[in-house]
């Protein structure tokens, strides 16, 4: 079993500020990946760049499990994924081997409701290869309020505006499994018992 | 049909302010629906009538449908449920009666999705009785980002938590249909053809 990486790897303190990612090549990286359209567009260059600095660098070995579904402890953070590729996988009670919801890319936002919330992860994220990445914790999220309020609820809206979309995405799923039940109560009811 | 309520009553123009909420009793009631625990627990009362104050009241006739599913047109809207009782209703292909999917009373938000999104509309509200609320437009949101970010990030914050309950709350029903179409697969390949 591996533990998730924010217990393995001491987290980087937040305070005083710990800016690594400032003015390095990571930090331009970190902050064109964050306005793409794969994460938070809605922001512009330099508010990125602003955001960008209450982050921190963290690269996370292949085959680390770093969010672990069901988990309530390290819940605190939002990951922008810079480098590498996060297999989202989910338990299914009937089956022994989890299923694979989706791949993630460089780009990816992971972990934004878990920030929020911090209620338990409802999915697993492994590190298919190495990844370089950056983190944004509550804390640090709570400071860029205080000091760019502006910038932060741009990043805000844009957040919401993301999670919004999955929940949409969720939502369409739904309706669809809702109406399969349906059909498939009609073909159990209309055949005789065997 | 009814026409959408925005568009059967003229909406009220935001420019200049038009804080008709303001010292009143209606927006005393908004303040303290505001930070209830139906809607955005995490503002304080003073921050709660700031916003209250790029708000605009607003009455619903009876019967009234003010959000319908698919729409693209009237999505800018937030609405804070001051008085009044509105039923969520979706539409199912296999059925000609819309399916009851909520009832939500005094201090429920509603149409946050769409005020960030401008996608089509996933339900329709109608208004169950006559309705007192308070709407909030995006051109307000954006004023309020701009003159008060600060509280704008909060106000931004606490909606971002209200999406991602419904999120965790529909994967969760999804999950147990997924597990559940699964069963019933399981039953009609067991038993032999009528």
């Amino acid at each position: 079993m591996t533990s998730t990486f924010l217990r393995k790897k001491s987290f980087p303190s937040i305070s005083p500020p710990h800016d690594a990612t400032e003015g390095s090549e990571t930090a331009d990286l970190a902050a064109r990946l964050l306005v793409a359209p794969t994460a938070l567009m809605q922001l512009t260059m330099p508010e990125a760049r602003t955001v960008v600095r209450y982050m921190q660098p963290q690269i996370v070995s292949k085959d680390t499990v770093f969010i672990r579904e069901g988990d309530v402890l390290d819940t605190g953070f939002l990951m922008l994924l810079l480098d590498g590729e996060v297999t989202v996988e989910t338990q299914v009670v009937s089956r022994a081997e989890p299923i694979v919801i989706t791949l993630l890319g460089p780009g990816s936002l992971i972990g934004e409701l878990g920030m929020f919330d911090g209620l338990p992860r409802y999915a697993s994220c492994v590190a298919a290869t190495q990844l370089r990445c950056a983190i944004l914790t509550r804390a640090g999220l709570s400071r860029l309020m205080e000091e760019n309020p502006g910038i932060a609820a741009k990043l805000l809206l844009a957040v919401s505006l993301r999670i919004g979309a999955r929940l949409r995405e969720v939502t369409d799923k739904l309706k669809m499994y809702v109406q399969l039940t349906q059909a498939m109560e009609q073909e159990i009811g209309s055949r005789p018992e065997a």
